[in-house]
């Protein structure tokens, strides 16, 4: 062939460039999913959210070393009058250990003498005392972890204890890498001069490889435009992406560009970067194929700005970055000078601030450490952290994928799950993070700015109406609400109801064991509301002090016959294949300052709820009406 | 056995606690090596430094697509005048190609025209323009990484180009895990009351391996004094590192501690940390056997406290992380509007600020890539960077490293790379970092806060004193000499001495082509001074003009025929197998400003010059005087 220069007349800058190949690509690449051994999963990133199988702990379990008794036999054990329990009013347990039917309190070990009457008590146990009840930490059906998400060692240890062992995670892009040129030879290759050693395919292979794509390298071609068509048209078939080293240039033998028209569509031949300008983008058969220069520093360039991100693209995934960074303490830390703690926590940026949101503190809630973006660490000299402080944050997670999350903190609904699972899947690269802290709790937050989003369901006594006086009442700042979803909140009773739970009355028989939400959740001011209403007194409900913090922790407790009843919503009832007796039906809004609404993550978050397949994926679960949903109500 | 309790009484403070623990363990624990194919391996750290086995270019190579043209051949061509050349004038060559005797410059394409009667050309062409030299990238014998190195991609591409196939690394740590426990069951496992899914053992797994180690994870053992403690001690004859989990606390079937005391020593029982007190840290057989607590939050904090970098320590590996920093640029950055530039810089902690220096700018300098810290990308819309200006710096180096190494700019010689290997190796964590700038250059950046210390060889041509007359001059600040190491330095000829020189009015000869190192080099400016007291004009000196910046460089142009003399140090003629000509001795110091002798790595750096295996290895080079190496000279 005879020797003929490839003379570019213009480049393109790297953004430029970068974003019309990546809108080209878009269209074409397809996410394919496989199965495989959770235990063999680290580093994968998940094709889809993952459910927990089993609840953590699968039953209620003794937090401490000691003994399991009934709350009732030591009612009135004091030190000055102690009560001796008999051997079959208790029964020895360590950590971990169930505690069966009739128990329902643990005494730690030091707190007990052993005399040969039986055990001395000297204070009285109240019920559900030193008890992690089921599911405290994982409920079954819950989700683990959102798709798009980078498994790290932790998610595998929670992943097991939830009962999955198989994960179904993004396929790894596969890259076929061809070095091209008659002068290069193998390294380990007879030298002369004008060889050139092939390195730069091993640099990319391996730069695959660390992105969590699979490298193929072929052995180099010689410069024979018929011999590279045929090997990158085939290739293009095969594999994902397709790599071309070198004839990228405007050089005498630089077949590919050429090789690239014939085949396929070259998108962009030269960028504006130096060095590393001769690059081409091209597109062969549906699959990327990328020209790199030849030399070192512009292959590496070339790849870092074109061949990486698509890679990331392609594969679902991120860099994982261990780093710290200063973070608001949303709610004050107290630690022992006894030893240096370790506090998880979700951070968020709302604002212009990060803040850290100190999550369950004991020592076997394995999923706060999947929920955590980091730790505070609270050193052994000092007594804690005030309200407000800034404290340093060991990282775990990427900060830029904190950056881009939506921070919701409120009232628990089962359709934050589904958001979050849909918000990468939808919009790559941004998240939601959600913490229950009931509806109050989350409106607090929203005040201090440690959220962008509340979600709420709050009914106000005097109008009747849900949550919009909450808002007036207690915001200054203009705070919207985004319109969430109908729900039905009821009775969650076991299948087949065998005490006959008809109404909230039933619940005060004194028989019924009921489970309760905490203080500040919408569904306990309902409860509270209807209990007043009825005329009813907390104290005539068995039960009352009894309080989880999500509707499927009480689901939970309830199937797992360790309560008879607890309010909650239908989608819960489900869940957990429990009868429903239906109370009120009321609304599932989200508060959120106006400034937020411009936020890209929020604006996401509103399609996401306006979109036909977050509709169908509720109507699936039942009890939720989602008309409306996604739009803005002002007061 | 009887259930009894296992109280600890008090627990240690962590850094204590690790501290102990790891002085014991330093003094036991072996690093073993292997040998593995350079395309294999990514992540592993290296065993010792390693050195080119070729040269990169590994001959003169054109720099640019054009015409190789003999620059004599082109004087005179004008705009007006000018010149055609015949056929057997020029060759064409693209970017690469070899440049062959008796061409000694390129002209490129665009700078021609082709016409019926050969190659028109409008300008002279300078010697050696647009080639890119034998050994400019990389010259055989040179350090390519040091010792306890993590290897990355562009590392491989580095070492495939230097012609090393196979690399001598750091063994990965084997750790066996034993899960431990009759409660505990497989993830797959049969379901009943009680029943704990075993899900941290995975998680150490992965995290061992994440580390680079070999996690050998174990099915779980029962509750069995005698059972794990025949597991135990025959892992501890097998592995390089033992856990166990669970039976670490103080439960009544917690047997781990009396399993390890008889076994081997217990070194601390029970941390102040929260979530995770429940630690044990011992050594079996001379190995480290760890105990952590069963609570996945206490087994995941225990694990990063005290088996983490315990591996990191045994597997000589620090984890890498891309981060970016603020560090002021240390000279002019000029780019073109034209295009995104990205220059590769050395950066250094000086004082208390972060300092980065460009380094070479061409694509072809793979080395730089190696020896780079991360790039600084300058924008498109930007016409450069002041020096002393603040620009962001992407590093793909540990900051943590940066942070902890000794930054020396200044004269090249061979024995700063023995530093290089040996400072890593002898102070695990602790760097060097060496940029050559010739002398003065290295004063220069002292004074400007860019460097630890410049290693400099000035003759003061009125005291005929070396180095302490330009220290005294130039700073104000107070500055002392550590004394290096006496050298030779003379004229490096071929082996044989073909061209019979003898001493330097030899050079002026008009035949013998020499290679001159840069302006600001203690070696230039010995042989200006030479020159001048012979009364030798430079132009006398065929080549001159031609100046590389390195001993090394010098040292294989000659070795390679492009030049038939250089000036340069022994160890330089002897690595490149050269004859040599002595012309002076010299000495060869390293300046310092007296506040940073405090810091831990000149401290270093100063023991390791004192030390006999300094001595032994320059022993072994030839041509050195090691005598008071490493004690300190004021003026």
């Amino acid at each position: 062939m005879e020797k003929k220069r490839n003379l570019y007349l213009k480049t393109m800058p790297v953004e430029e460039a970068r974003e019309k190949y990546f809108d080209r690509i878009r269209d074409i690449i397809e996410i394919k999913r496989e199965t495989v051994d959770v235990i063999k999963s680290l580093g994968r990133v998940t094709g889809r959210a993952v459910f927990a199988r089993y609840s953590s702990p699968l039953f209620n379990a003794s937090a401490m070393d000691g003994i399991a008794v009934k709350a009732e036999d030591t009612r009135g054990a004091s030190e000055t009058e102690p009560l001796i329990l008999r051997e079959d009013q208790y029964a020895v347990v360590d950590t971990g250990d169930p505690v069966k039917n009739p128990f329902d309190a643990v005494i730690m070990a030091e707190d007990i003498v052993e005399t040969h009457e039986g055990v001395r008590i000297t204070a009285s146990a109240a019920p559900w005392q030193h008890i992690r009840p089921i599911g405290e930490d994982i409920v079954a059906g819950e989700m683990i972890l959102p798709g798009s998400h980078r498994i790290r060692a932790i998610d595998i240890g929670v992943l097991l204890s939830a009962g999955i062992t198989q994960i179904e995670v993004v396929k790894k892009p596969e890259v076929a890498i061809f070095p091209t040129g008659s002068e290069i030879i193998e390294p380990d290759g007879h030298i002369e001069e004008g060889s050139i050693i092939e390195s730069n395919s091993r640099m990319f292979e391996n730069m695959i490889n660390q992105l969590g794509g699979v490298g193929h390298r072929f052995p180099p071609l010689k410069d024979d435009y018929d011999l590279i068509l045929e090997k990158v048209s085939d290739a293009a078939r095969r594999f994902d992406m397709v790599i071309v080293n070198a004839g990228s240039s405007a050089g005498t033998e630089d077949y590919t560009v050429h090789v690239l028209r014939e085949l396929g569509e070259v998108i962009v031949h030269g960028v504006a970067v130096k060095p590393g300008k001769p690059v081409i983008l091209a597109v062969v058969n549906d699959k990327p194929v990328i020209g790199l220069p030849g030399y070192p520093v512009s292959a590496y360039i070339g790849f870092e700005n074109f061949a990486a991100p698509l890679l990331q693209m392609m594969g679902r995934r991120r860099e994982s970055i261990n780093e710290t960074l200063e973070a608001h303490i949303s709610k004050r830390l107290v630690s022992s000078l006894k030893h240096k703690e370790y506090v998880r926590v979700k951070v968020g940026r709302v604002g212009d601030k990060f803040v850290a949101a100190p999550l369950a503190r004991g020592a076997g809630a394995a999923m706060s450490l999947v929920r955590a973006d980091g730790f505070c660490v609270i050193d052994q000299n000092s007594e804690g952290i005030e309200a407000g402080e800034k404290a340093v944050i060991e990282l775990y997670r990427d900060r830029r994928e904190i950056e881009n999350t939506a921070v919701i903190i409120g009232s628990h609904d089962l359709i934050l799950d589904i958001i979050a699972d849909m918000m990468p899947e939808r919009y790559p690269g941004m998240f939601v993070s959600s913490t229950h802290v009931g509806s109050m709790g989350g409106l607090m937050s929203l005040k201090r700015g440690e959220a962008h989003m509340a979600p709420i369901h709050l009914l106000d006594e005097e109008t009747g109406e849900y949550n919009i006086p909450y808002v007036k009442r207690l915001f200054q700042e203009p705070t919207v609400l985004i319109k969430g979803v109908g729900r039905l909140q009821g009775i969650m009773v076991k299948k087949g109801n065998p005490l006959d739970i008809k109404s909230i009355e039933k619940l005060a028989d004194g028989r019924v064991r009921y489970v309760n939400r905490q203080r500040g959740a919408g569904t306990r001011v309902l409860f509270d509301y209807r209990l007043r209403k009825l005329g009813i007194s907390p104290e005539d409900i068995r039960g009352y002090e009894r309080e989880m913090t999500t509707h499927m922790a009480v689901a939970a407790a309830v199937a797992s016959d360790s309560a008879d009843a607890g309010m909650g919503i239908l989608s819960a009832a489900n869940a957990m294949d429990l009868d429903f007796i239906e109370i009120a039906s009321e609304e599932y809004d989200f508060a959120v300052p106006e400034r937020f609404l411009e936020l890209s993550q929020v604006k996401a978050f509103i399609e996401i709820i306006k979109s036909d397949e977050f509709k169908k994926r509720l109507e699936e679960m039942g009890g939720y009406d989602t008309e409306g949903s996604g739009s803005i109500k002002r007061g």
